[in-house]
């Protein structure tokens, strides 16, 4: 089977600002890769229409997922539903299961900007909110979620079942006190030998020690094997000492 | 005068496989915003030569200035100097300069993987590496730059004085316990009076405390002030007490 593959569109001025730091790329890569539906890209644009309809336009286009995160509050900077409708040509509709769910929630301080969040583009489906009511919503292959981190990953978890995975990414990592420099060549060749496996060199550098891990990933376990013992093979051919390590790991 | 602007092309499937949360992003968005250079978009993009083209080629187009990070180290899977050749239709060859640097650097321990480093598209004027030695580049609008934070950000200190910024982007923080969908009509007239001022409301949760976060930005230091003040008049007409805060800080 093809792989699936999915799109991140993180929608917010409050990132390109530099005042928030992103926690939902890193979050929805790593459980989409789980899922077998690696993210293959990732966008991060402000509030403004013309550049949501466009990103959403282009991701839907090339990608099986799209997820975006972030704009779907009540306040005036909240634009993204309003925009995915237009990205889509649908109207932006009150959407009444939405509006039962907001009244249900706030009671007696319903108001105009809090029923403003049951606007979906007509045709939507609805993503729950087991935090904040607020919910989300799918329009064809594109979820729309919220860009609180919170409540993003309970959305997330929400609709996981409905995503239909591909082989799972299974990836390895073994790193040792070596330079890139020294072992770029013999990397090479261990690529081109594994065209299957993606093998990625990430230098470090953790206080008096310098070394490099090499991370592989591939949907074929025995494959993935086979490229890594060469990796072992090749940091002990320069007298090094191999360590396996997690390859989730941040360093 | 206009206001440059700038795009950040993260380039690395580490990034997009959740096994590294970029530190880069926030880093650039922060220092360019202070030097009136704000990020309007930015890209997270595989090591895949037909999309770093595809991104290079539309980002420069689009902004002042492009900042790529990640992709010049000595290894296969480094093919960001190779891509940004290929998207300027130049050819990518070795510089002198950064031969020798790499010569300088590495002694007895220069090989071919190493002289890698030192290949540029062609006509590139190269961007020092106080950390490591092998430089990055600038062709034309864009800056081809370390993905290791910290060579990334000897280098962006070695550039920034190169740079032509506009007005600085000022900005201001005021925060209460306030619900977003009780400020929003409120928030959405003071934008609508404010329009050179850029409002941005910002929900937060920190243990059993629940709040908004108003940040305001602007190059027009009266404007913002004016605006500012209506927003913390908004939230004691709610009967709370607003707090000015750094609007740098994350929450």
């Amino acid at each position: 089977m093809s792989q699936p593959s999915a799109c991140v569109i993180l929608i917010g001025n409050e990132i390109l600002s530099g005042r928030i730091k992103d926690e939902n790329l890193p979050f929805l890569a790593k459980r989409l890769s789980q899922l077998g539906i690696p993210v293959g890209e990732a966008m991060v644009i402000p509030d403004v229409e013309e550049r949501i309809v466009a990103a959403v336009n282009d991701a839907r286009a090339r990608f099986t997922y799209v997820f975006t995160t972030g704009g779907i509050g009540p306040t005036h900077d909240d634009i993204t539903a309003a925009s995915v409708a237009k990205a889509f040509g649908v109207a932006w509709t009150l959407h009444p299961e939405a509006k039962r769910i907001l009244e249900a929630y706030y009671g007696d301080t319903v108001n105009a900007a809090r029923l403003r969040m049951a606007m979906t583009p007509e045709g939507a489906s609805l993503i729950p909110n087991p935090v904040s009511a607020a919910p989300g919503f799918r329009m064809e292959n594109v979820h729309v979620m919220a860009g609180v981190p919170s409540i993003m990953r309970a959305m997330f978890d929400a609709i996981a079942h409905t995503l239909s995975g591909g082989d799972p990414v299974l990836s390895r990592a073994i790193s040792a006190d070596a330079r890139e420099g020294d072992l770029a060549q013999r990397l090479a060749e261990i690529q081109a030998e594994h065209p299957g496996v993606d093998l990625g060199s990430y230098p470090f550098g953790l206080g008096e020690r310098i070394g490099v891990c090499i991370v592989g990933r591939s949907t074929d376990k025995a494959d993935l094997d086979a490229a890594m013992d060469k990796v072992a093979a090749m940091f002990r051919a320069l007298g090094l000492d191999p360590e396996e390590s997690d390859p989730a790991a941040t360093n």
